[in-house]
């Protein structure tokens, strides 16, 4: 299967495309832009998604669900937020379709809608219009709600995962009494990001804030994760966004404060979406396919009988049915893999492109020896273990594959940063790829320079960066700390 | 809070409707026929939804997403499929947005669409347009998948849940081999579905065929099943279609069977939707307000302290919090109320409002004796029950709610199901609402005739029902079985 698999060194572009195809997690259908997630890979957004929901909840949140349409002058309300969106809207005009003389159907003149629908590309604007009847009263506050839900933003060139013009995500939408209030809301949001990025992706994420023009439309900060790719481009991962009382005041809503003053309310935002599954894929696979931390891995050990003869299979699977049932009891997602339509050779290539972090394979002699083989995806090394005792071996062993695929991306995300000082370093590292950190004077004019010269942007201004005083590496201007650079998807 | 809800006798329509707004479930948003699913409707939604997925899953099915988007040439390939949903069809002409010179922005015509692009009313045309692409030979069969999505019909006279433009659903699609196995996963389908409303939302369902008129566009055998709700009138509350080969026919999907011959594959849809929540409200609530099965209720046990001074509450915490961790040891949801903000006697009629299933009042006196009030949302009695093995006394409690209610239900519908004989029965019967069981001459034409003479539908040819000589409750020909009538919504 592996066979004619683009290595990354020859082609990294079509290296993750391949990955994605033939690991069956996605592909592009008929309708442009728009992709069909195959059941393996949704397997994989169903296991991001319970994670992710359940941190959620445990920081208080609340789910519900809001229109996909938004009116055409909901979105003309916030100048900033309108501007940023007109340009990739899908229209709803009509909602009628009726038989053509000329054969099949067309759009019927007479439903021509008086007001247009564009198809939510993200529901800031909905959402405010319904919380001004909600919020009247500090004590309406604070309201924490998140939305699972598809958006459009209509996209000239997609990749499956990383940018298609429907992709599926989850919104957060809070409502606050006071500026601080969201601002720590901002703030834990990007915080839970991380933690899901590190601790359920393996991925080493950077957090910070967005320089003033990579902010969300109507955004007055954005906090951000940003990770390193193993092709040395970096990939904004999840966003957190204080709205200040943007929204608010676009759509009017105020409440009481303790004071019995009228106030507008505080505002926050916050997403990730099926991206992730394009970092997922990007930051751990290798040249055999995809490589899955076993805390996202719809299947975590596969079993693989060989054997010449059926008595064989039978003699095996004896063996086999009672690791299965005590790896299950340990929550553990097993699959025997006893099936006779393709040789182990074929299923050892398959199981390894789809990522599937351990590997047993069982013969007879194994089972004369009282051992299995046991194959690692992460290190693709092999070592014979005692059945005796094989769950709490692979119990502990999952756990160290997790650890270990997020050590080997933080060593990546090391060696590939480098602290810059000079533009000649600059223009010379970025051609190399990675992460730099270097000083920037803080403008936009020298940030638009600096991208139009490398094509690298500021990924951001890292959170808790120290102080250090320097020199802009583009303009020489004074600068009080360093903030990070790179080619991005 | 209960004060001023219309009682079912006033008002059927509107005290469902102020129930949907009162408890909090959902509220019509300013998109015109679209609804905003609020947190706590949304909260019963999702163990909905969770219970079906596992339900899905024990048999045989995964997940997967396909575009919103239905190119129009795709709902034209299937002549019956157009049909029945191109009257109903939100259409995107256009993918950009620009500047109004007169402020404000405006639909770009330059950016017009080459093939109008539908927002999916139903999926089969999109699924098979890539099933297509999946389907080789029998060896890739069955294909058993399922999508959780938003779809949106445009309707005209829209209500809460029950019929609105957008609305959540799940929608499985399969494909097989055989037309036998297809017509085995259509029936097994819908007993899933009744299943499910039985056990879970304990709503007694009869499950039967369409007849041809109310056949799904496009299928060759609609199964059902449909409920009774307090007011008389039928509610559709899952259907489970066998497609024939139509679908692959029009996207020419063919298979090498087992006999190495190219065939056309069979294929199933089957679905239920938010919808089950209007079904839930109707079947069970009553003039105080929600009555929700414990098994679907976000809060089961809502525990309220009965006190006059701080230290009192004090006391009365102290015991109350063992009793809130044993309870939710047990997998029980439990809110206690200690909040200081509303008398007691508003937060008893609050969490009426809310259906919560078992309220326990705890004072200084029950303490003092060793026990606290129990009281039963499905019933509104109270009795005094003893702190000592309070858990276990709640959780058989819970229990006996669920089948209660189902009880309830079920004696309701006997009691509202009448065998008719005679046209002159039947325009009076139908007029006091419930379910007839009548014969039918199985003619298209005296279905219509009945339908306009007294608004009454087919509601299904129930499943495993006898053969029976009669004659047509309308026409007088003659006929073998009797069918299922009612007003339905």
């Amino acid at each position: 299967m592996s066979k004619g698999l683009p290595t990354r060194s020859e082609n990294y572009s079509e290296w993750y495309n391949e990955i994605v195809k033939r690991a069956d997690l996605a592909e592009n259908s008929a309708v442009r832009g728009c992709m069909v997630i195959k059941p393996y890979g949704y397997a994989i957004w169903e296991k991001m998604q319970r994670a992710l929901d359940d941190m959620f909840k445990a920081t208080g949140h609340v789910n519900a669900y809001f229109p996909l349409f938004v009116p055409k002058s909901f979105l003309e309300k916030e100048e900033e937020h309108a501007e940023g969106f007109a340009k990739e809207c899908a229209v709803v005009t009509h909602y009628r379709l009726k038989a053509d003389p000329n054969g099949g159907l067309m759009v019927d003149p007479d439903a021509k809608l008086e007001e247009e629908l564009i198809v939510r590309p993200t529901s800031e604007t909905v959402i405010w219009n319904t919380y001004k009847n909600w919020i009247q009263s500090w004590r309406d506050l604070p309201l924490l709600i998140n939305q699972w839900a598809n958006v459009v933003r209509w996209e000239m060139r997609t990749r499956l995962f990383l940018r298609t013009t429907e992709f599926l995500w989850q919104e957060g939408h809070t409502a606050h009494a006071t500026k601080e209030e969201a601002e720590e809301e901002t703030a834990r949001m990007i915080g839970v990001y991380a933690d899901f990025a590190e601790n359920w992706m393996a991925v080493p994420v950077i957090q910070g804030s967005k320089s003033s023009s990579e902010r969300f439309a109507g955004a007055e900060d954005t906090l951000c994760i940003e990770a390193l790719m193993q092709d040395g481009k970096a990939l904004q991962a999840g966003t957190s966004h204080f709205l200040g009382q943007n929204f608010a005041k676009s759509f009017d809503v105020k409440f009481v404060n303790k004071e019995n003053q009228l106030e507008y309310a505080w505002a926050t935002s916050w997403g990730v979406s099926t991206r992730l599954m394009g970092a997922l894929i990007m930051a751990h696979s290798d040249d055999k396919g995809l490589v899955l931390p076993p805390k996202l891995a719809p299947i975590q050990v596969v079993i693989v009988p060989i054997h010449k003869t059926p008595e064989d299979l039978a003699t095996i699977s004896g063996s086999v049915n009672p690791i299965v049932d005590e790896l299950r009891s340990l929550g553990i997602s097993v699959k025997y893999d006893d099936s006779d339509n393709q040789r182990s050779g074929w299923k050892f290539a398959e199981y390894e492109l789809k990522g599937v972090p351990v590997r047993l394979a069982v013969g007879m002699r194994d089972l004369e020896n009282g051992t299995v083989e046991v194959a690692r995806r992460d290190t693709l090394s092999k070592e014979s273990a005692p059945i005796d005792g094989i769950s709490t071996f692979i119990h502990r062993l999952l756990d160290e594959i997790q650890a270990n695929i997020y050590k080997k991306a933080l060593d990546f995300r090391e060696a590939n940063t480098h602290l810059v000082d000079t533009w000649d370093e600059f223009t010379t590292q970025i051609e190399q790829g990675g992460f730099i950190s270097a000083h920037w004077d803080g403008t936009p004019e020298t940030e638009e320079k600096i991208k139009e010269a490398t094509k690298a942007t500021i990924r951001c201004i890292p959170r808790g960066g120290v102080e250090e005083e320097g020199k802009c590496v583009f303009s020489g201007a004074p600068s009080y700390r360093r903030v990070i650079f790179a080619r991005a998807y």
